[in-house]
């Protein structure tokens, strides 16, 4: 049994994590912190879901205090507030997942222009592993701090990793078109949140210019083993959860959807939380609410040389808290399953 | 006062079409139909929110009493039924706007092949023109016969036709992602539509497959001079009214997005109905619901050589019963905003 | 044509009366002023559905200058702005409608308790007409300031009026159960109207202590000419706009659903904006949205001894801005329905 | 470890128990019947979230088959249906949970008056226990046959059974208004529930004609001891899971909030599923949903000599599938939360 500190408890992403390793086995949470401006409350008063399930207290960030309280750390803080607490707590001997984006680049440049902030410790950029197990398991295994990837990049990577990998797409013309529920904003978004802003809404934002963007590039460069561009264009979506990404990869030779498939099954053939639909069939957020998995189904336009792929993902568990318990499993040589077996609900 | 006649009085096309035409000075609808089943009864008894505005009954068709009774006639039907329906109404003399597909296409075999019917008669094909104004003006203004145009393409082609027609776009690499909400689909669509079905989910469906495809490619090739064939993926939005297109267009010239931007303000400069947002603003649906507005925005992403286009439209006005009116307005020679100047509802 | 100036424009309040108002044959917006902190914009940059539409600017509120541009003048804002504002513009002779709560009470210690604000123009409350049509529709036209009423009392009021007024109903024992829409909480309200909060959810709120139940029980007893005390029940519906009230009157004799809704008709049977639902027929929300009608239903639980009375209202409209303009019609000598004879928009 | 059998698996009420099950230690899915149109199906592939979990298939039911394979049945089926399959299955040795009104009156002529059918089995109604365990649980622990209650009886029972057992409350004048999400309507309801009739809508239905009602005065009586008589007001809300009920109950006697509060503490302090929420404190759905869960919080409005009570329950849970699987812990002699842990899912 591990003991489990969570910075940011009482944000979305703080308390889906909660709720995960509540069902944990082998995990138990023994210290809790957020921004609480000096009050310290009961968790369970907080979010009134938890009464009768856990009985901690939550309070303002003591570093020390934390450190001495748990051995396995989660950040679920924006970030830039990440950035220096990451190193206090590895230098105290603990294990950490981070889940802003502080330590998911390689190059500090890519980060600075991006997010706007000097990065304090680009030596630990090396050490940092992209926590996508699909893709890095055996790095999660051994490291000390795993940055958490972005909820948009997650489902963007596991749709384009097995054609990209196999070398089967052109890397020139890559497009990904995501849609997203109203959560991934986080618990205090700004008034362009309000319920009558969204309801009965639809609209693009970023075009060509969200921050998740060099995530995925990053990723997919690091995947083909060449500079990759691609096209992102983040929607919103009237719901609370779920991103579903719709991916437009130009095929470099003649395919039909049904090799597609199996090279999408044969890329994720052991991953407990892939799914490929069969041919003809294709994802509905609906079918991953609730749950860490991430569904991918896909069809060939033979006329137009280019296939279309559909991933889905629950922004919550697998685009963030899921993601991280995953990770903790593979950290911690637990079962990486472990935590994560709720079926979602439906309706 | 032209004298309006409404076949498929009944479904949402239908309704939306009444409430329209009930503020438009110069037509009145004097004769209603639709599949009653034999019932004869009171539209304002059918649709409550029409009690005090409107007094005629609707019933099931009776060609020669609806030929009688009006001057005018839409024809709010799926295909196949409005296929037998239209030559009758022309013989009788009536000018006739036909909202299915049945007249939409050039070539008669590409109707057969989408929609599994038969053409019976391709002779009109010729004659009816597709009604979309932006395009087709000037042969809508001595038509007796209008196409009207399917919702998707509406949004799809008025996003494309300005750097298309100019000859900047690779014609070989087109996509359209399209995003609709439920209406989309009529007031009988089947269980999949039920409520708790549809909130809180979002999915893709027919991709590559989408029966307005080949509405859109008959559109763009007409308009490139050429063959156009696109990617287009309709997708179900939890929201009611609306439709949102991204268009990912390959540019073969470099280009910025404020000279995008003048070339879409150029084409549509006198357009009554088509708003161009300045740089940096994208469209949102609520901003056209209620409205037989088409807003367009775009960034050029210029790492890619691509322009991302946004379109918007009320898939039951611009995408259907306003673009019929706005039809009616040119081929009677009405002022073209006639009916459509309506400020949208917000929130 | 009279010239009108709005102050709090840019609320929802102010968005609708914009929207109707731009409809009205005899009214023309010249001044707008809203909390701009220092900045002055064109409303139709505010609002993008106004383009076109309206061209003039919103600034800060001046009270001279827009004391100067208008004569009549609409208060959309929030109680206590209004209180020092209303003297001001009827000193300058202009006639006023106020949407604030700061004059619909005849006693100004029922104002200080429930607000918590000392009234600083207690003279003016007896001057001050409470603008519900039905009711003092006499007293409104001679009227130089109308207290527009809540969107709740509206509501409660009109569904409860004809059988008090006729004696039929226990005075002690009324029930107000009211379901609002979000919109009831304005463009700015706390992050608990974030999307993520409201949708899939359902509460009721400030049971037996909202603010609008002391106003209910003043315009209640003025009906039945002694003391009337109700519990009113708040309650958030995941929507946009809308309210509906469910009422439990226990009568005072027998009676049955016709008889009760024959007094409905009868009190009502001039109204222009009222409509008393057949027998087994009860109002839903969607056919009032986006309209001033108020729909009423009700149905006799002869067991009970009891009415159960439903009323709908669109609460920005009949509950808000088209009450407004219901007034400024009478006030001004207009056609009582200018300006609000638009068919909702369903679906 | 028990073998669980389920008939109407593919309903909204089936596929939630299933769900729960899965987290069952001690209970087993073998038998799934449903009304499959003679096809055989994996449920798994039904219900595509239930892949990995759970293998075996769906199809008609046989009643021989289905008692082979299972020691307990649970009947998710409509009324009507039930009514010849529960006689079948206890003649068989089986234990039966019912979620039916067919085995939930003591008296054969009020079902037959409500639901339009002769009782064909009036002997079992004695035997038949009403499946409310903070009522009966002595009685479910003994019985072979338990009628699973509705879901409005059980979110009114559970508010009004504390002080109306005490006898503090009149019960004359007991008024239920009730708020539901729309899976109460099932999986295939009418057209009427198709997503553009429900969103943005709010109505009542069925006033004081609703067939849970004869249900709740049942059990109020047997409380009281006496005829119990009440209003029930059933409306539809958009959202898909969830009911909260406002309790409008006058006092014989004056009374405190805290004081009303104490009386619930007491009433039900040892009860697993129920939580009393403090003063000033009042019930959401989103707190419950995805739970087993009943949150009541009051007011009493002392002016009115009235105590308003706030229930509310996940409808597929507490008020159907939940509660039958707490009844099944109790007939077994189970830990009674077992599969019922779960916390719900926020946002």
């Amino acid at each position: 049994m591990i003991k489990v500190g969570i910075v940011g408890a009482t944000g979305y992403g703080g308390e889906e994590l909660i709720r995960l390793l509540l069902s944990h086995p082998q995990a138990k949470i023994t210290a809790l912190a957020a921004k609480m401006d000096g009050k310290v409350a009961k968790i369970s008063n907080i979010f009134p879901g938890l009464q009768g399930k856990i009985d901690i207290t939550c309070s303002d960030l003591n570093v020390e205090e934390m450190a001495e309280g748990a051995d396995f750390l989660f950040l679920a803080l924006p970030h830039q507030v990440s950035l220096k607490l990451v190193p206090q707590f590895l230098k105290s001997g603990k294990k950490v997942i981070d889940f802003s984006a502080d330590y998911r680049f390689d190059d500090s440049e890519v980060y600075q222009k991006w997010y706007g902030v000097r990065h304090t410790s680009p030596e630990l950029l090396k050490e940092a592993v992209y926590g996508l197990p699909e893709l890095y398991r055996d790095e999660i295994r051994k490291a000390r701090l795993v940055a958490n990837p972005g909820c948009y990049p997650t489902s963007v990577i596991l749709g384009v990793a097995p054609l990209l990998f196999r070398g089967l797409v052109d890397t020139e013309s890559i497009i990904a078109d995501s849609k997203s529920g109203v959560s991934g904003a986080g618990r205090w978004p700004g008034e362009g949140f309000n319920f009558c802003e969204i309801e009965e809404n639809f609209k693009a934002y970023k075009i060509a210019g969200h921050r998740h963007q060099p995530e995925m590039e990053q990723e997919l460069s690091n995947l083909a083993k060449k500079e990759v561009r691609i096209s992102f264009t983040p929607h919103l979506v009237p719901m609370k959860r779920g991103i579903l990404t719709t991916l437009y990869l130009d095929l470099k030779e003649e395919m039909r959807t049904d090799g597609a498939l199996k090279d999408f099954q044969d890329f994720y053939k052991d991953e407990p939380f892939i799914k490929i639909l069969e041919s003809d069939k294709f994802p509905e957020v609906k079918n991953v609410c609730g749950t860490n998995f991430c569904h991918i189904g896909c069809k060939v336009d033979e006329r137009m040389k280019r296939v279309i792929v559909i991933s889905v993902i629950d922004n919550l568990i697998k685009g963030a808290s899921g993601q991280a318990v995953q990770n903790m499993n593979i950290m911690c040589g637990f079962n990486e399953k472990e935590g994560l077996e709720q079926v979602g609900i439906i309706p």
